[in-house]
């Protein structure tokens, strides 16, 4: 139980210096932080534990866009990538980039490194995680560069969504949600939450 | 700097402590450790940072299982879900699990927690990770209960199986990869590098 408690007092402090202020330089130099942690008006918050709403929706979701981005390369959908642009390092739940900002190798597979804004960002609300965090982890990515985000609470059945500096509209039910100008999508709130059916 | 070179201090110290042993209950009473770090064999790791081909491939595959699997409710893949089973608490790059070993609530909706073993493990290294380390990540799923795990590596080109207590065996090229047996898919080495490719 020692260690426990060490080991608590230990991420403590790691919280509590994430209360001041650090560079994006510095946080980026810091590996051990960078798969867990994201960069937010130069605070460092830690991602929720993912669990089986908050995957299912990640794999439905991109999928649902890939099917129609993928095949005429309008737009991808990438899960769990970090992103640095601007004066953010984010991972949202779900980047997705007009086809031309993907970058790819001479080879034809998808480069690595590219230090750019997602067009489209998504995220998932998990249980406890906090709803004015993750609103302003949206907020600093259409600030830096993104276009559009969606902030899906499955707690509350309904998405927020976020399109350039207009205020975030709370969408429900048949709502029909704004995507990507180049995707033909038609989608509405209830199509979301449906997915969670695997059906 | 003196802020960066404290938090340094702070996860060299976290990380310090993960060479003792926490029991596996510890660990899940460390909320702040959760969404970051892993544990197996006694010890807390941290997944690596996610770059687009870490992305590309847990989408596309995730996407190639999903399109056979779902249909007839055969088996789904899920990204980045914790998963606690046996003495392991992992977050796999995609679990893959039989249809019957999901939970379902009552209203079909995909239910949050469940401490099962997926069935099936995927692991794409990323550079700069230790492959020891994922591939110890895996066997500790098999021998806790999953049975299928492969280990990609995007470098090298090649993939570990790991299929029950049998020796891994590296596959390359045109080699069938084993996958679920209620999948019918046949999967080549090269089939799936190729999804790096998205086309």
């Amino acid at each position: 139980m020692a260690i426990a408690s060490d080991q608590r007092q230990s991420l403590e402090l790691t919280k509590s210096l994430s209360t001041n202020k650090l560079s994006i330089e510095e946080f980026l130099a810091l590996p051990e932080t960078k798969p867990a942690s994201e960069y937010i008006d130069g605070q460092i918050y830690q991602k929720p534990m993912p669990q089986f709403q908050h995957s299912t929706f990640q794999i439905e979701i991109a999928t649902a866009i890939n099917l129609i981005g993928k095949p005429q390369k309008l737009a991808f959908a990438f899960p769990e990538l970090r992103c640095t642009f601007g004066d953010v390092s984010i991972v949202p739940d779900i980047a997705v980039m007009r086809w031309a900002n993907i970058p790819f190798l001479p080879n034809k597979r998808v480069a690595n490194e590219a230090p750019v804004a997602p067009d489209w960002i998504i995220e998932i609300l998990s249980p406890d995680q906090s709803p004015l965090r993750v609103m302003n982890k949206i907020s600093s990515a259409i600030t830096n560069g993104s276009e559009l985000g969606w902030l899906i609470s499955p707690a509350q059945d309904f998405i927020m969504v976020y399109e350039g500096d207009r205020f975030p509209e709370k969408m429900i039910g048949k709502d029909v949600l704004p995507v990507l100008d180049v995707l033909n999508w038609q989608v509405t709130v209830d199509d979301v939450f449906n997915l969670l059916c695997l059906e």
